[in-house]
């Protein structure tokens, strides 16, 4: 099966820290791959994005998943 | 300024593709970085998640923030 | 009132875990409802999807809200 | 390969709408499933929930995934 | 019925921008609130936070719903 | 550097609550603001969404970040 979220990092864990409830887990992601970011047309035009400009890729931790 | 969600993935906008209201923007992504996820204690022992496995962070799409 | 968000499944709480910040609620879903997802329209070609295909919706834990 | 965020619900597509960027599908939910909502524990012991309470899960549609 | 995500923020509608799938509602929000966010220890401890900090609350558009 | 999600709410710490994982900030706002809401098409149109309707800007706390 396939899964429609295809942003995936392949990489490896470099640390776990367990809670009661919640987990973090730090992983060192070092394979170059096209990330693809959904933001408002307003976003994209307000901050003069364009094909070349070197970007950072913001992303909260609680929305990323983890697969093995 | 300092922002909380510091998972930053340094790149180049590779591709922007204008909707109406949303924009799509793809990022080559190919410095190293380390990477933290936060999933339930629960996922990360059913995973059998332990330091050095091999793993993919998977992010939707929508979850992506661009800085520049 | 009523919110934008109206992916609403019914069910009973099957089990509460408190942490110290955090707290997980497993809800056992059993009445059938229509939900709707947004992807990007490039993973709805990717994965080829159509009417009648047997699909499943994943959603991250800390994405789900509880109303009662 | 597993991920961890594993709240899956299984169903058939019931439509398609395509924009220029994001597509909305609709599933028709119809198997009973356990899902966890991660929510704060302070909005648990304001809502009072107790094992046995019916709920509703609310979910926002741009959180919702789709595996095929 | 209460929710979950008690974060509400009144205003009113400024304007509105309809796409094929999705809408941008901008809302002018003039009365005070409590608001509470969700980080890691760890983000709360390299930002140095303490009570009485001037911060921003940095929110997603994706991730804001809609109550009316 | 700039941001795409540019929802900013200017306000004060409230108060702190450090859990193992994660942190809890609350943050008295006071200053007004614009906030963008991205909904579904759909949403806005079956809540009947005009200029000037008053509504409720509702948000999930994990999905807010905290800059400083």
């Amino acid at each position: 099966m396939v899964i429609s979220a295809r942003n995936g990092l392949t990489g490896k864990i470099d640390s776990i820290k367990l809670g009661e409830v919640m987990a973090s887990i730090k992983i060192a992601v070092d394979e170059p791959a096209i990330i693809t970011a959904i933001i408002t047309k307003e976003s994209a035009e307000d901050l003069g994005l364009a094909e070349g400009d070197k970007v950072k890729a913001i992303i909260k931790s609680t929305n990323i998943m983890v697969e093995k």
